[in-house]
């Protein structure tokens, strides 16, 4: 890695993950991230682990990490579901709700009189009649927010239409602007970091999403590591906006040159 | 009407009339149009009627308007749906279709091996599954080619979500824009105009949409005729782009401007 020592003189005192296409695609680890993520942890650098997966509540997001080997505490996930719920209770809000069923718990009943549409990836019940409802709650005046709006997400069988699609689709009938709660928002960064006290120029994001991980951590003043899995794409590497402190080929090449280690003896494989 | 004249010594040699939101809503008439419709045809001026309506094929919208009693024939009416085909069929392409089963007839089996994607209004037929199947043949290069970017339409109870809403949800997720087929295309105005062979400084539109009838037309060289009903909203008089050449109530008050003829005796409500 020509990187290493960019990292390895001045090594981060937190460490941002992006889950979904950085440690694993769908149900199977991306090679090489179960150990490097081991090798991570012995480091004792404090990390946070950001997914805008708004379709499995927290818990269900520790039990498939588990279930493929990776070690995370609950209390280390930051997810947009859960962001979304405090921005809710801090400013008294009463949402007409369009989630996936998974995250109702999560989120609660839908107001009576709602006075703000939320919406989280609904996936499969993203249906016509539940976005006419959203529709005509906003052509009545109500804000809208969304949990996230990312445009695709990598699953096993190919790249998977997201949320950001159904965010767009609303905003331009019902002629609104939406407020987005998970990355890029500064607000979101910035909540992760004070929950690891750590300052935006002392850690490190680490994301395959040019725009929302990493432009969206740099737009907070955080450096990031762009990886070569998940979804992304070649012509990332010269796409508009500001370029990554460092592309990786995948999550265990970013955590070498973080750690500045050759002794780390990742499996090449 | 203040601007009767404007039109009375300029009579147009033939017009362009949208119909749901100006001659009905749902399957109601709007008041007075059906009188309206009959003064207009007595002046013998070549009419043709415009719908972006993507849902229904020609046959059922002809049946729609002859149980209002509107008195409108088949080849009078030109359709979004009707101007894909000929697209289409111009140009040999080979689409994939996304649309409301009820236009299947009329546009014809998918292509096993599709070289575009092309969207109508699928109303509730645009399912999570069906949106990410147009999604990734989008992503592997297809190009989009949508029958109309409609925000909504007035329905008996309230507006709807339109076509156009799925249109820029793909647009965004998959990082393409869509060609559009049906209102605002000048080429759909043009097609109108020759089928009657009226040039577009002696023809006249009357639309309730603002954006797609009144400055699409407008963009075409035709004058155009903004009606108070359907989903005509009191921002349309103050939103940006080229003014009206007149705002009328509706319908009636539209063909009185246009005939200069206080002798029309349209009933007045």
């Amino acid at each position: 890695m020509m990187a290493a020592q960019a990292f390895g003189s001045d090594r981060p005192k937190g460490i941002l993950i992006d889950l979904a296409g950085v440690l694993h695609t769908g149900n199977t680890p991306i090679p090489r991230s179960l150990a490097a993520l081991h090798y991570l942890r012995r480091a004792k650098i404090p990390l946070r682990f950001l997914t805008n997966t708004t379709r499995s509540p927290r818990t269900s997001i520790v039990r498939m990490l588990a279930g493929m080997g990776f070690d995370v505490e609950e209390s280390e996930i930051i997810t947009a579901v859960h962001a979304t719920r405090q921005h809710v209770q801090a400013r008294g809000l009463h949402p007409h709700w369009l989630v996936h069923p998974d995250v109702r718990d999560e989120v609660g009943p839908d107001a009576t009189e709602p006075n703000v549409v939320l919406l989280g990836d609904a996936g499969p019940h993203f249906s016509f009649e539940a976005m006419n409802t959203a529709f005509r709650l906003l052509m009545r005046g109500l804000p809208l927010i969304a949990m996230a709006r990312n445009r695709y997400f990598q699953e096993a069988d190919g790249l998977t239409l997201d949320m950001g699609a159904y965010v767009t689709a609303l905003e331009y009938s019902a002629g609104v602007q939406a407020t987005i709660i998970g990355k890029p928002a500064p607000a979101f960064f910035a909540a992760a970091l004070a929950d690891m006290n750590a300052a935006a120029e002392d850690a490190l994001m680490i994301g395959d999403d040019l725009r929302d991980d990493v432009q969206g951590a740099q737009a907070a003043g955080i450096r990031a590591i762009l990886v070569r899995t998940g979804k992304y794409r070649p012509q990332d590497e010269t796409a508009p906006g500001e370029r990554p402190a460092l592309i990786a080929d995948d999550f265990a090449a970013a955590v070498s040159a973080i750690l500045g280690d050759s002794s780390l003896r990742l499996p090449t494989t």
